[in-house]
């Protein structure tokens, strides 16, 4: 399966993302580009280009300019579609997710919550992880076990404030 | 707020957990011992052993020996408590949760799913990262902008079975 | 970011919402309009422009006017789009709200719920602040602390009938 | 209806709440105390205390103080209750709400939620205010047009990072 | 608000319900006609004719005629639309109702549920009021405290059969 | 079935209502009495007497008076139970009801929701009627056709604010 | 399986059912008796009789002194809990049904309810069959391809008003 | 209404049914046949039929060369749209169903269900009634009470295996 | 972890359960035998004898005496929980799973659904697999590559009737 | 019913479904071939092509040539169908399955589940049985009690990681 290397757009999921997604997908799949080497270009991380695609994270002035050129696609399109409005974030897929490689994930905030909660606040007390000041990469490790896949989440701490 | 440092058990989610998870939590608060410091006797990640505390994970052999003179329980009180039967996870809480340190990580999956699916699968083909050959961890980081915490999630990679 | 200022209308919403929905925020766009100016002109709150432009407010006959002259939309179309019709509100987006930022919303209520009903039950019997006799705004506060943003609830005290 | 001035717990939630708050209202009641005289001797917010009272905040190390002396419970048993543990907040009501009072909140969130983001994204960019670092209060005014609650919510701007 | 006096079809709802809805809608703006001159003429209820309009009633012969008249529509295509088929009722809004207007009378039941039941189980034994063999009205009251609306319901009283 | 003629408290429902719910039930079953009765004595509707029997609506200091005389019940404990506190309304039963009766009201609301909407806002503008300053009352009408039962609804219409 | 003939009531649904239910079921076991001999000395349908037992039908005061002398319990304990009170219907399984045999039932109504009302339309005008001036049976039929279960349901046509 | 004898094919539920529904009730209409009609023709049931015109079950070679003459459609397209393929049953309508007349046989299996389950068990043991190998007729009785449908559902019995 | 091999009931879902699963697993703990021994001397499949543990499933009378046997408790007591009665199937856990063992069943029949219906329907025709008259068994395989589970489901195949 | 042995693809879930679905489906009932047929060719289970149709299962390169020959498609546009991207699943039909063949798999899961997670705890320890690392297939066999369905599931075992 060497060949299978690019993730496209399900066109079953299209009504529910804004219409750049369309655009920057179809670009990616012409020039052949993965979210790696996209991200390596941009100076980002792999999971925010991506995010960006499905339309749940913004491009910054930079990053459009660069999309630009390397997706081959006109930068007064690119800016229209994504210089202007925010995203309306969250509605890609359903909750809980039918997709097993998302619901792994789903699971892991299901069955840890409660644990990560009691360690989370043994150690900073009262509060929460931001998922807003927040950044995430995805890393991969071979051992003699076999391959696994590293996520890891980075989010400023907030203590509740006493008011 | 110096002194609150101990994750306790809410009596209001005790009908959904084990008899062991009061018993647990119950000894842990005596003791005054964090979840940090029994991991460290125990050689274990602290969300590993909050999950067994929450009736999340299991307790091994060597476990329930080290829990027993940490926690001041008798041992055969422990083994019969943990040594019998296996976990019925996934019960602790709601979905979609509804504590707000419980929910970010909810949101991250619910913002990121799509991203992260595209990632992993462009990284290692058509699979899923395991949510049972699998650690995780939590830590704390300390920089000029404030404080964060890292949560890393670390799972074997299953490529789906060609039949 | 400077460039991005301008809320724009998210396609893959546009089914949930009234045509005039469409229509008010691609002229808002051509003409370069923030909500804010919008209100200063109109002398209302932003809030409330910007739910009439997702169909969830009335329009009044001396905000069409206003409309029509500040969009560069003849008067005539705004009167068939907004002139007639109540609006069906309610339908924008879903609940839970999947979006972070009005999911914290949500999440006020949620966990400060019976804080609200206990506090204003004491100060006021019983009895519910109405949210349609009801206005609301938004403020920027900036102190050393950070950037802050205030919103304001008044809504009219309605006490139960006794019958 | 002039003697009706207390909230007190109702008996059918108390399996969703922290055992601390049956002992804290009910201690609320003996001692005839309000919310605002709570709040205005602890130098705190009335929703503050409430949310309090409904395990839904922390008690703060000088709060316990000056509660175990307003409501006349010994400092020892409010601080087993109040100063381990963390609150395991958002489970104290159904959402929706079914109760009218808290309903009309939730009927805010649903009908101007589109509202508020789109003016909070124009004002202040692509990210949350949040609803941890964050404060309420509850007004009262009145005016020849009647009564009014007016509920004032501030959080802290947190922009999305770019990563 | 001089001019508002026309109830017209929110297009977001228009797939919800059968295609006689836009015909009949359309027809009542372009001859500026309101449900209560329509009932008049038809000598219906108001509440009967909105709903026809909805698709949630059925349209006697006698209201075919006088309908065609009134609305300027060709009476065959009227017939067409009308005559046949029987209305597949209750799917025009969301049930719990997102709209404020529909939602009060959804929370009366949600309130009063219990207290109808008791009241109409002394009055009239085991059974249920008809929603079936039923009529309803809405009428405007206004007194010195101000404007009211009042809502008739009136229905069978149908014992349960012994059997 | 001439005997039964009261409406009593289901046992499987008590852990969803207040605490006085037991005690008025049981004295109103001792003393034989029926909600028309009891609203006569207090110059109530039956409604909001079974409603406050219910937790669903509150008792003014002149109705603890008349009910204690009514019931046989000490004053002092139907003021303990029954004066301090503010109901906690709406969760006595499931939505959708799956009590026939008032499921039918239910489907009332859901067929004609919309249609109720259409004639107010043409009756009224753009408002809601309120189910606060609200009340109503059940009636009994023969007929050669049968019997029948009629629910009237009255609530003061409030009018959307320009804001 | 000879001896197995008798239904009983599972203590994992009791709390969700009235406390006659208890009393008529332990009733029933141990004169070890059938519902289908019950409804013969009670000229009643099997149906009804279980219904009664679950706390889903009136015993009408005919049945009660025919139950007690049967179940061999006071007529003044089954009059206390069989005499006064009116069924609160419809809560004693979830639905959909996790049950396999109630399933089957919700199945048909999921697969041909349309079907019925397409062919009950045809037949009877708009309208419903009534599920309260209603009566049901079970019967078993034995031919060469097996064993059938019938069940027949028969409902009262009830016309929808013109008004 | 002495006209209204057709049910026809509500335009709003085309999208979840296939595409045979539309020609088939078209035909219907053209044809003004009734399903009783059909049926008799047929040798099936009317309801049957009717499921079959919904998609909800299968046409036989020897109905589609019946139908094609009686609907007066072509064989070939007939047979292209009912010949191939396996019905995918149960999404025509809302579970629960909101349409009054489907509402009351929900309503039936959830008052009776456990009545249903406790007669039939007793009857026939540990099984469940089919309805697959299942039948099932409408008909009409008229006595001096009104009008009655009748409803038959006739099911093979299958025990349950011992393994 | 060469101890834990013994399945035991969480106490948390007791009250989802008929009494007889405490009473059977405690003695099982108590015999320490597993369900393949007691599958073994039954000469049923362990998937049966666990089910009937958790009361999903039928004890027939031979199985009575040999669990009497077996596990060490008065046959007098065995056959008063298990001969009488009959199981109330299906709500031991919740829907969709929140153990992940269970989930990934259900995520099978999510993933494969249509697959299955497509590959049965063209083996077999118009119809379904019993899960009544049916039978599982798990078994366990060893090869190069790891531990593999094997679940066989077999069932009779129903074919729809035509009627 | 002999003609009827192709399944095909139901137009009214084509929106759920990747767009190579339409194009296989179409391709397959042009050449008239089964979904064992193209397994025989293929080398693989007939679940596993039929779940590649429905885009829930990946095609390899080597199968998009021969399905390319037997399906009479060109490579190229097959290639661009199947080459890239990967399944997003789980989407094809809803949860609970309202089809009956696939609700009686989704019971066997709700009924047996617990029944399963206790034998295979027992057999294997604490873990799951992957359904990633995991074939299915479906066979038939016939005996002297009829027509029988076997499915069979095998996954890999993968235990909890101990951390």
């Amino acid at each position: 399966m060497a060949e299978r290397t690019l993730a496209t757009l399900d066109s079953s999921i299209i009504s529910r993302l804004p219409s750049s997604s369309q655009i920057l997908f179809h670009a990616k799949t012409q020039q052949n580009l993965t979210f790696s080497s996209l991200a390596t270009s941009l100076g980002r991380s792999e999971v925010a280009i991506a995010a960006l695609f499905y339309g749940q994270a913004t491009a910054f002035p930079e990053d459009i300019k660069t999309l630009s050129s390397l997706l081959k696609l006109e930068e007064s399109i690119l800016k229209s579609e994504l210089e202007q409005g925010f995203p309306d974030r969250g509605r890609a897929g359903p909750m809980p997710p039918t997709e097993p490689l998302i619901y792994r994930l789903y699971e892991i905030v299901q069955n840890y919550g409660y644990a990560y909660k009691a360690v989370l606040n043994e150690k900073f007390g009262d509060g929460i992880m931001s998922a807003i000041s927040f950044s995430t990469k995805v890393e991969k490790e071979v051992d003699e076990q076999g391959t696994w896949a590293v996520i890891t989440l980075r989010g400023k701490w907030l203590p509740f404030t006493r008011f």
